[in-house]
């Protein structure tokens, strides 16, 4: 596992924000809250929570043209649909009646595992975003039912790689994303193996030692968490 | 499990074609190839195999938007792209040195499963097009290493729904898709618990039973093949 | 004059529907109601009827981009205009008033003649919806006012050649397409001789010949239209 | 008919241009000529002229969105897509082998009858442009096979209005627009009775009769190119 | 400097209009109001004027593209953005409250000096459509505070010139471009040197020595209001 | 004056890199060289400069659509026409014959003057890029014929107020940018006085102390390529 490392409040205008690492992997994730509903919620009574995720086009070893300039990216869809999805997964959208959340995922530098570190800051972000709303009044408790962790995984040789940078990733049979509550339950499992099957022994043994893998992740979080006084 | 079938040839300008049915779902898959290979690979000794998926727009209950005159959808784009990604995991692209295979799942109905019932005509499409291929002397062998089938699942209450129709799909807890070769390996898997939790006993278990779940669209693939002296 | 047929209720999504055929030239035609009217009829008291065409990839001998990828085509946009012109001239929009009628003409297969293959399904699945919407009380009397048929011909070596396939279309001098009432009035005509001057010795004599070799189509029609208890 | 002139060399740079006036419709017409033949005629021994059509946001009389601000509208592009073809109808384009003219039309006012406006003023500005390409020696022969003319016309109450504008044109009951070599061949004829069928007695005369109303345009289009030296 | 002119009434449909010329550069400028202020004034008492601008394909040498069919071009956004800010800094825009200004400047020929010849033919348009508005009791005084008047200038071998044509401009150092009132205060000042620094002796001289060559076009633009009985 | 830093090599995969600090103002600056010289160079001997200049949704206080997600914005091309103009003035582009530069500017938080923080990064990453060059023998000496800085200043009450926030932005009569060579020749200039005209008692006066104020700005730069023994 590569040190992974949140710094809060990366984004002054932001109502929650932080810097996510993991190794060389950088993620900029900046949350705010509006009283501007989907469409198609204006029945419900309850509120949404959306992401974005882009990359800066140095993120990556040779530049790839700004996403603004061309049509977007399946890729850059795919991620920010799971994101929204995770986080979703883990709050009493009633609770936030009335809102919504946009929490933006920017990578700054892309070294592998960017959805995963996305998730993990993005948790925090939203996590600070609700703070501030219940401070001002906004709601009256925290929507949130649990923490949220995610984890990147690589098969390579029968044997997983946990936490892979780029490199390790590039060279891997097949490519497991997991996302785990901080009690141990599994919200979102992406499994892919296109040079091949997944071979995975016991999935049983599998997802338990994955989330074991998140503890540093989830004290990164807790902390970065305690520090904002939550 | 809804009745499933597949009608080959449903295209005469393809080199390969089938209409798929599940229940009410039905897609039509057109496969061709061409000699255009993508920029990315013009260096390397390999042929390439993506797809494209949409939706008509009376598809639906309720009619949507036309995707050509909109942007984008992103579920269209996360969906496509799991197509090519499994159709190449079972392929060997060095046999297809030279060719791109282009496959087309548009959805005419979408009552549940069309990413899973467009995997398994799509096969079927792919399989027929590498025969044309074979007989008119462009490739000397079949790229195909495996052949592909593909099975949608719910989890309602902690138990199971297998091949559920949009109704049953709508009101589950959590969300899975299945990928397997027909020997049994599975080659992707996409887990979703936007209600909460993916709660499932015993995963190793769940995986055996979902690909012996997957015995009659098998069935129905190999007679299709078949029919068509494969 | 190709074997012209009807499948009535081809999608159960939709409020009228039919697969329309011609020779090997094969139209997915579905319509559907809303009460969204366009914003420049909400000051006077109509309704609305508008069509999409569009052509799936694979309905062409060589494969074609898909028009949602790409800027939308020219020709599709010509098309589908005549379309929807044509179906409001048989109509009395002021029975319609509030409700807006969407048609969707997706080409499966094209082998010539699909833009007047699309009237002749389209009209169908209109007139079902009429029927839908007049069963449901939501329009005391149908808006039809006339039925509608359509035929395309080609002039080669100044004889007419009537509803060619796309190898006689292609090798033609001109190009005429004629849409008419069942009672035998023209609502539409549009005749182009890109490869010269448009000869036709008794135009008269032509628009007669060309009505009476709708016949087989009208039959068609109204068979379906009785299937449905039309 | 509203008095039609035409004022040559409307533009400095273009190869051919003109203004075309018809009443209070005026439209301005600049071709050119390159050597970048489309890539469908590249292995065909031939060359290729189009046309583009758009008007200017205060062309109407309620000030309409630019084009290039929103997507392509759908008249816009039926409108260029009629006059490229009437163009092509009556040059040899094995005679332009190596060239592309593109002819924009850019209206800019509007008041009825702005498609053959743009035709008849095409025509000249094509006219043109092929003279200068013979005077450089790009071209030994003119590639001009006849002379083009165009006329719109609306049938009200049973009666044709020739050249009609705005005002008259919106209350009509059937719409036709006439393209006609100076030599009396028809070569495209666009008729729409949207607001019912259209009730022309004898074809055959009314067509005779369109031809002989352009004899004042084809006496202007004469006039516009002798001036030239044509 | 080049002969400078203006033709007002140039458009019949816009509530203003002219076309300005400076040379071979030719601008077709029309301006209307409509009731729909930009939402982000909703909650001001100000009313909006803004600007585009747009080149026609042949307006310059080599003939360009469509900018409809593109995306939209960077160097015209730059220019309808400073035309709009130019236009608003003379105006009391809390006059227009409940209504927006649109200008429209066309480009028909371009010789350099469009974006200051859209300028002074804009401002005349303008004050043009604030008369009308006063004579139908729209507004209750003009919300001109002061006229506008623009000139480019390129700086060549240490030297100025004035309203350079497209021939100087493009072997020149350095380029500005400056916007006064007709009393004589600069509203705007853009001077570039990508080919070496501006080389102005002295800054106060420059601008004086600028706005005395603006004299001619400012008796125009006077001379043209003065016919409409401004 | 707020306080102005650079932290060089902010990205691990750009050729040069730097993070720009003016007080809150934050500005990622990226370049990166590649051998793709854009078509309209192609037949010089030189090299290109070009820049992309974006902003985060969450740069500004109330957050912004992704620019990604909707058509491009005026004001970002404008500024990234500014950026590239100017940081090719100060280079010789014939040494940089068969590369292209393009640089990246991405804002992080924008309270004020980024275009100018833009430039002044921006700056710095291109000389670090050239050293590269350098250093890896593709050019044999350095393009840089000057070093460049820029400033940013308001208006209010005739008085300047030097490199403003926002906040003094927002709430000033006149608004100008500089950029100068670091010998004080001046490379662009642009002021705008959109709230009315630009008040300046001595344009040479304020030209020159604006040229002073940038002396931290240049020392910082300084220092920043010093650190990179430049």
């Amino acid at each position: 596992m590569r040190i992974f490392s949140i710094t809060t409040n990366s984004n002054i205008y932001a109502s929650g924000s932080c810097n996510a690492y993991a190794g060389n992997t950088q993620v900029h994730c900046a949350a705010s809250f509006s009283n501007k509903v989907p469409i198609f919620l204006q029945k419900e009574k309850k509120g949404w929570i959306s992401a974005e995720y882009a990359m800066l086009p140095h993120a990556t070893y040779t530049r790839s043209d700004r996403e603004s300039s061309s049509k977007p990216r399946g890729r850059s869809m795919e991620i920010q649909r799971l994101i929204g999805r995770c986080l979703r997964s883990v709050c009493d959208l009633t609770v936030l009646e009335g809102f919504q959340i946009r929490l933006d995922c920017d990578v700054i530098q892309a070294d592998g595992g960017t959805r995963v570190t996305a998730i993990n800051g993005g948790f925090v972000a939203l996590a600070i975003t609700f703070a501030k709303m219940m401070q001002s009044g906004l709601i009256t408790k925290t929507p949130l039912l649990n923490k949220l962790c995610a984890l990147s995984c690589v098969i390579k040789d029968g044997q997983p790689i946990f936490d892979p940078s780029y490199q390790e990733d590039s060279s891997a049979d097949a490519d497991i994303n997991l996302v785990f509550t901080h009690t141990g339950h599994l919200v979102e499992i992406q499994g892919t193996g296109e040079q091949g099957p997944i071979q995975i022994q016991s999935w049983s043994d599998f997802i338990t030692e994955s989330f074991e893998k998140t503890s540093e992740i989830r004290k990164s979080q807790n902390q970065a968490l305690a520090q904002m006084g939550l």
